[in-house]
C-alpha cells in the first residue's frame, strides 16, 4: 500500500489526472534527485473553474482554493512520473498570482498550495510538507487563470 | 564532430555569441550536474530587435520568434560554459512575457523557445528537447523587452 | 573563526535574524548539495522600510538598497540552516521588482543583491559571488514590497 495514497484516501483527496500541458512541454521532468513540475493552472477535468485577477474578479478565499488545486495537479504530475512515494522532501514552491493594482496578499493565496502539501506529507516525510517558497503578483497568466504554481521535489536516489 | 553543432548546422542555425549580462552576474553557472542560465533577452548582436508588450505593440507571432532567440542565447551561454554536447537533458524553462492587460497567450509565445529545443535536441538526447516549463505574464521586463527566458539543463557528470 | 563572518565583520555587515515567513513555508530548504531560499522581502527587524513600485513611489537608488537587504536576509536564512561557510558557490538569483508601467531598469535594482554577494564572497569562493540571474518586473508583491529576491546556493557535500 502506498503511504501517500493511503493518506490521500484518508483526506478524501482524489489525485486528478495529469493536466494537459498548454504548450510544447511536459508536465514534469526528473533530473538527478529532483523532479521539477511545470507551472500548473487550477484545471479541473481540463476546465479552468475561474478566470480573472485577485483584487478584481477573484476573492482571496476562492484563489486559496485554486492554489490548492494547482498543487494537487503538481502532485499528479509527480505521481505519474516517479510515484509520490518516491518523494523525500518538498523543496520549493513558486506561486504566481494574477494581481490587479493594489492586491498584495499573494502569500495568503499561495498558502492554499502550501497547506495542501502539509496535509499530504506531514508525518510521512522527515521534513513534512515544509518547503521554500516565493509568491509574486504577475500581470497576466495563461488562459486568464488567477493562479499558477510550480514545484520542485527531492526524490529517492 | 560535435553532434549538437552538426544538428545546428543542418538546421542552418548559427549559435550567437554570448549576450553581455545586463548587470553584475554571469550568463550561466554550473552547479553539480546542472547548468542554470541567466534570464536571456532576445538580443541579436547586442541589440534588442523589438520592444514593448504583448497585447499592445507586439504580436504573438513576433514574440514567438523572440522567445526562440532567447532560447538560442541560452544555448550559447551553456555552450560557452560546458559545451552543448555535455547536455544530457533539458530540465526546466521559465518564460516571462511582458503582457498588457487582457493578454493571456503566454504559452503560445514561449512555444518559440520550446520548439527550438525540440529542433536542436530531438533524437540527440534520450528525452529529446522535452522540459518542464512555466510561462507567466509580467508587468515589465528589462530594456522593455517583450520576452525573457531562463533555462536549467542537466549535464554529464 | 568563520571566514564569511570575518568578512562580514570587516565589511561592517551584521547578519540580520531570519525574517519570519509570510505564509506556511520555511525560510530555506537544503536538498542534496543545494540550498533554496524562499523569496525574501527587504524586512528590517520585521518591518518593511518602504512600500510601492519602481517607476512610481520608489526610486531606483532606494530599491537598489532594498535589494541588498533582501540578499542579506537570504544569507541569514542560509546561515541559520547550514552556516555560510558551507557555501561553495552562489548558483542563481531571481529578483522580482514591483514595476509601474514604463519602468525597465530591473537589472539596476537587482544589482543591489548581486553586489552584496560579490562583497561577501569574492576571494572566499572559487567563483566569488558570481551567479546566474533573472530580473523581472512584476505587477504587485506581498505587503506592497518594492522588491523580492530568492537565491539558490551550492554547499559542501
Amino acid at each position: 500500500m502506498s503511504a501517500v495514497r493511503d493518506r490521500l484516501s484518508v483526506l478524501g483527496i482524489v489525485l486528478p489526472s495529469v493536466a494537459v500541458p498548454a504548450g510544447v512541454y511536459v508536465p514534469a521532468v526528473r533530473a538527478g534527485q529532483f523532479v521539477y513540475t511545470s507551472g500548473q493552472l487550477p484545471m479541473v477535468d481540463g476546465v479552468l473553474p475561474a478566470r480573472g485577477k485577485l483584487g478584481a474578479e477573484i476573492e482571496t478565499a476562492a484563489a486559496h482554493g485554486l492554489a490548492r488545486i494547482c498543487a494537487l495537479n503538481a502532485l499528479a504530475a509527480i505521481d505519474a512520473l516517479v510515484g509520490l512515494d518516491a518523494v523525500v522532501a518538498i523543496v520549493k514552491v513558486v506561486g504566481f498570482v494574477a494581481s490587479a493594482p493594489g492586491f498584495n496578499a499573494q502569500p495568503a493565496v499561495i498558502n492554499g498550495a502550501s497547506e495542501l502539501l502539509a496535509e499530504v506529507f506531514d508525518g510521512l516525510l522527515a521534513t513534512g510538507g515544509a518547503h521554500a517558497r516565493s509568491a509574486v503578483g504577475v500581470a497576466e497568466l495563461p488562459a486568464n487563470s488567477p493562479v499558477e504554481v510550480e514545484m520542485i521535489v527531492l526524490i529517492k536516489e
